[in-house]
């Protein structure tokens, strides 16, 4: 397989990078073929401003959705952005390595989902029709492929847990998962997650590297969580309501776009 | 009162610049003062790196939290950070107002919590013992203040309703809500949400204005979302889980944090 490993922390000799080194490491060992996005050593730039759209007259008036669209169209992206695009089409598994600041990735990496995540490309893809409303979660331009997270977290297990103060931790992810990874169209993995790193030492290190190659080893057979495909008849059409029949009558919240049936790893979870 | 708007869009003459001026107009209106952190405009930093800490030396190992900590105890962060904190002290409420993207805040908006929110500031206050967990979730530096969103979102309001695909509003903003404003101890209000703003018209903005400016004249006057204190005994110390007794049986994940049992606006929601 080919592996885009997206990093984003600003320290290589951090926990963050001792363990992306463990994973290009068991990923090649594998004989699949890695390239790293390393986006505080590329000094990626953050914002979505008028800047990204070069072919923006001064005087108009900047609607970001719009200028995303049209320079997408006319293949008149910045080069970063478009450098970023050619990759998610050339790997077959992308992996997003960050710490978990205030409950959500950092700034640089969500500025990396902003800019490189087009309208056309990532959101904006297929039809609406009474059959389906878009090409999106579950479909879209990244269909096929695999995604997962690698997570450092400065708290407690417990606090992530169900019941935990913080929220569950599988919950705080949804909207990246469900919301930046599904809705192009990946398959996405159970992240990887490591609590406690301020507290982090030498001698927790191998226990946890070892659970990291293990991960690294099933990328591609790893079942992935199985959200429901949004045109696949579980949600009513225009409204994008799940059926009223569906879902675990004790579910609510993000638990309802996860089909309970197929966790078995049938359907979805075998789909390439 | 004295109001702090923190404004996250590239574009003043968009619906937000719109939607600002009238929330402005609206709070100065009832005497309040107002300041704007206008983040594209001051062309705000967004990635916190080694350069927001001018003492760290140049061949330390950069560890965000401990060079936080450190700078924050030391009165050396940098001069942009300190100027947000001096106005966030000043503030008895903050408005944080930007465009939902990809499910959650921009890239430039969460570079401004991830650099503002300091360690001895917004995280990592207070003692840690057999009866309460630091001072955070209800207790903190900006206890007894406000915190609202203002926050534009393209897709359809039922697509975010309890069984939207997206997930529910509520839900998604939790981690804002509750992990990055009720933590370091607002008081959080409902949001003020717009939705399908990609096809907004003149004729539907001066109903959502004047509902924006009914929220900027009650904004010290509605009740706060009754998230439960984290030291207030309805949690397990050091587990920090929600006791077992306690909850809507028929609640899950972030909801359980929300005690109904004061929605009727008693308690928790009527302090100062």
């Amino acid at each position: 397989m080919k592996v885009l490993l997206v990093f984003a922390h600003p320290e290589p000799r951090s926990l963050n990078g001792a363990l992306r080194d463990v994973a290009i490491a068991a990923l090649e060992a594998q004989g699949h073929e890695v390239r790293v996005s390393d986006l505080y050593a590329e000094r990626w730039k953050s914002e979505v401003d008028r800047a990204d759209f070069p072919s923006l007259t001064p005087d108009a008036r900047f609607i970001p959705v719009a200028a995303s669209k049209k320079a997408f169209d006319a293949n008149a992206l910045t080069d970063d952005v478009k450098a970023e695009i050619e990759k998610l089409l050339w790997a077959d598994a992308l992996i997003l390595q960050f710490p978990l600041w205030w409950f959500a990735m950092p700034a640089i990496l969500k500025g990396w989902v902003d800019r490189v995540f087009a309208y056309g490309f990532a959101y904006g893809v297929g039809e609406h029709s009474d059959q389906r409303w878009g090409d999106r979660y579950g479909e879209g331009t990244l269909a096929g492929k695999r995604a997962m997270l690698i997570v450092t977290a400065g708290g407690w297990e417990e606090h992530y847990a169900p019941r935990g103060v913080n929220g569950p931790i599988d919950d705080l992810l949804f909207p990246i998962h469900h919301g930046i990874l599904y809705y192009p169209g990946y398959d996405v993995l159970p992240p990887f997650v490591v609590y406690r790193v301020d507290r982090f030492d030498e001698a927790g290190f191998e226990p946890v590297a070892e659970r990291l190659r293990e991960r690294m080893r099933t990328l591609a057979t790893t079942q992935p969580i199985p959200y429901r495909r949004q045109n696949g008849g579980d949600y009513l059409i225009p409204s994008m309501n799940l059926r009223p029949a569906l879902g675990d009558p004790g579910a609510a919240g993000f638990a309802l776009h996860v089909d309970d049936a197929d966790a078995d790893g049938s359907l979805k979870a075998t789909r390439p």
